[in-house]
């Protein structure tokens, strides 16, 4: 009976696992020497393949960086958390600054549920779920921010509007381009060393306080425009997008020896992956590699949202695994519940899986993938076939602008310029025999019927339950800008916000 | 004095390394799990790369089989040892059954020069340097064979022209599809079964009588039509030609384990490589992958000519090296030299390089890389820039009628359907940034000035020296075919030839 003030303590205050989510931003499956990007030049990030497992048939939720993370920690797709539009069919949408809608506070987002098993939680990087005050990550669970709330692509510096804040807990620590130089000549910033160094003393902090953490390491240096420190600049082979490539390499392996330095990294699960595809229409400088797939990000090609990804857990997980369970980000969400020893949200549809039996056990779990853009399911992935219900790549306007997000890559009636609808007869890929999506199956044949057959009832079974979100990327208006974030006052950065002029944002892809 | 005898035998006769060279058919840069391939199927050679080292920067000398067969036995460009046509420009050819050439008497190969170090030598598949009597490779310093002078890729027992004779040593002993079967329909026949107990076999024999030995294990499972053994049929995710490659896969671990098993695996020098790119024109079901590179076989993007490549080397070679070395198919012949302690030939141009000092002490050396498609320098790789001197895919009569060397991969101005000369201003990419070669740098850009100032100084000097061999694949006859090949009384296989009518070959492309 003594004793008992011990034992009712939560169960995770000494053992629980601590979550490390290592997040890339349009980083692609090609650009790790781990999946075959030709320059070879991520040595810790092939080791950490090497220890742990590597999971080949891994898919982001969206094409695009928003709707991706907002799935991610919600562990729901973007059409059910909000984080889409209806302002056009199919039109990929996002959190710029000018946007009004954010994270609804009716979703649950992981650390807020991590928090009940004692878990402090940290953002290191981008949140991009939204910038006003009820967005913000500490109101939505994390413990801690040190970070950005949208994208570090603009404004440069060039005001007319603010540049995007930095953030430290509730407020702003500074802006980019004022007071975190990006050098858009040179490609310098020391951007990943900061975020590496938040890592690395969150992670001391927590091993000394005995506290279990989750940590969201969502760093941007791979996003255009691209930067790396000054030590890493011409190191890579690969140009500019290499080096930030090479320095995030090597980020990694300081984490991760440091976990095996303070003797807990027996007792962390690290899972690394990306957010989208990459950047092929920012591609060779700016963007990187999606190795055989095809497109890239804005797309629901391969190329647009097949993932790199590595989980990692020394001693836990076997080294030199190989995984073709087909994932999701949206996993990461019920993976880490699964960690933590708690049950996801009974309320409300998940649409992630707890991947623990594939990763401890090499088990496989049959599940479909279904790839969205905006408010259409455009394809659905089972075993592996994938069908295409909608195909295109961008408009024949913007196309004709030079913007091509398949550039080389152009497969007659797949890489459509316009919206194409094959709903009643979908196109069809067998992804092994053809991971290109180049050959479509013949619609007469036995194996198209076959595939088909079970396919059709996979989508009508989604289409029946689902129900969506109120959409959230909507609405812009100029005056939500971060003019005057909190904290501005005493650093003497605040701007005067014009009127409100709420409008509809345009989603032109 | 008394053990004066002992010191002077052949230096080789005792400890000298045997090399054993696996030249595969049609298999591009990204069918294996090592360099990307997504079903990572290939355990046994990712093995072999994790024990020794891997090549990403390997090229071969030629985007087809005959003549980069031919490159490698001779380690000289074909324009030099005869493997091209002067029918038409730039146009590839190879040794059909009714070619009158082969190769020249006037070549040294390999296994010629090999010979007076000691060596037993065999090859085992596809010979491919020429079918008629004075071309067979027992003329050429080869000791055994066991495999087909030319291609399966056709006749298929249709009766009009002879089936392709397999032979061992001097005479036939069946011909394809009549006895030794390839069953179209399921892809199935035991070829490569045949072709492994065939190097296990012969490398027992060798290391029995302590002999050292060259064996150049040519096999085809992976050309069109693509076949595999029952057991492999239906194995992989990749459909039939993932089979073929299973298959190998398991052949080759084998051959090593056997090798470990006989203890000389210390003593033997194994490479792996294959003859060119991917047939993406066969592709998915016939053809591989070339990962994130441009176009495949028959052309000089990358596609066509960076090939997978391994050495092997257990105790010489450390484990794990990567190497970023510009290297050849033609590099065998001067490494081999080397390895049997032999000078290369002084009288001839030699286009290869001894790879050891990169092999087993990790240095770079700096050559270049020439593209050719028949009579014509193409391309030029120096360090990581390219120069395209010629841009062709093929015509836009044959690419009307379907045939596509670049499958869903157009690049404007570069995959082009016409001949189309840049030798004043060649286009340049940087394969670092650009692998997949879709973005010429600017004409106008100090980069392109500093890159083509040095390439063209290559060019110049490698232009001035050049001294074309006669070449041997002008002429077309159908009275040589294999009508009668030696040891085809004894089956009741003799066929009667027609008369003599030499004609020009066509190359289409």
């Amino acid at each position: 009976p003594l004793c008992l003030g011990w034992a009712l303590r939560p169960a995770a205050a000494a053992t629980a696992t601590n979550i490390l989510l290592l997040l890339m931003d349009d980083m692609g499956w090609g650009d790790l020497g781990a999946f075959g990007e030709p320059s070879k030049e991520t040595p810790n990030l092939d080791q950490m393949a090497a220890e742990g497992m590597l999971f080949l048939d891994f898919y982001t939720a969206s094409p695009l960086c928003s709707p991706s993370r907002a799935a991610l920690l919600t562990g729901r797709l973007p059409v059910r958390n909000g984080f889409y539009t209806t302002n056009g069919h199919a039109r990929n949408a996002y959190t710029p600054q000018d946007i009004v809608g954010g994270i609804p506070d009716s979703e649950l987002l992981l650390p807020e549920l991590l928090k009940k098993a004692g878990y402090t939680n940290k953002i290191i990087g981008k949140w991009h779920l939204g910038h006003r005050a009820q967005f913000h990550p500490l109101k939505h669970g994390f413990d801690e921010w040190f970070g950005s709330p949208n994208c570090h692509f603009g404004p440069y510096d060039n005001r007319e509007r603010p540049n995007i804040p930095v953030y430290r807990d509730w407020e702003m620590v500074g802006r980019y381009y004022e007071d975190f130089k990006i050098d858009l000549k040179t490609g310098e910033a020391n951007l990943t060393q900061l975020y590496l160094q938040e890592a690395l003393d969150f992670i001391s902090k927590q091993q000394a306080s005995q506290q279990p953490f989750f940590l969201y390491w969502a760093i941007d240096a791979t996003h255009a425009p691209v930067y790396a420190s000054k030590q890493f600049l011409g190191t890579s082979q690969r140009g500019l997008y290499g080096d930030a490539v090479r320095e995030i390499d090597d980020s990694v392996g300081k984490i991760l020896k440091h976990l095996q330095q303070l003797g807990i990294s027996e007792n962390t699960f690290v899972f690394f992956t990306s957010d989208n595809g990459a950047a092929l229409i920012s591609a060779p400088k700016q963007g990187g590699s999606n190795g055989p797939f095809l497109c890239g990000k804005q797309t629901t090609f391969e190329g647009g949202m097949r993932e790199p990804a590595i989980a990692w857990w020394p001693g836990h997980i076997p080294a030199g695994g190989v995984s073709h369970q087909l994932g999701s980000v949206m996993d990461l969400f019920s993976t880490s519940l699964s960690l933590a020893g708690l049950q996801p949200p009974s309320d409300r549809q998940i649409d992630g899986i707890d991947l623990l039996p594939v990763i401890l056990q090499g088990k496989l779990i049959d599940r479909p993938i279904f790839y969205y853009r905006g408010n259409e399911l455009m394809a659905v992935r089972a075993g592996l076939y994938k069908a295409h219900y909608w195909t295109w790549s961008n408009s024949w306007e913007e196309h004709s602008k030079g913007i091509d997000f398949c550039p080389g890559q152009s497969v007659a009636g797949v890489t459509t310029h316009t919206q194409e609808e094959h709903t009643c007869l979908p196109l069809l890929f067998h992804l092994g025999r053809d991971p290109g999506e180049k050959y479509p199956l013949s619609f007469a044949s036995e194996e198209y019927q076959q595939a088909m057959e079970r396919i059709s009832g996979l989508v009508q079974q989604h289409r029946d339950t689902l129900v969506p979100g109120q959409p959230q990327l909507n609405v812009c208006d100029q005056a939500v800008m971060n003019w005057s974030p909190p904290g501005c006052e005493k650093l003497g950065k605040c701007l005067k916000a014009p009127e409100s002029d709420p409008k509809k944002c345009s989603w032109p892809h």
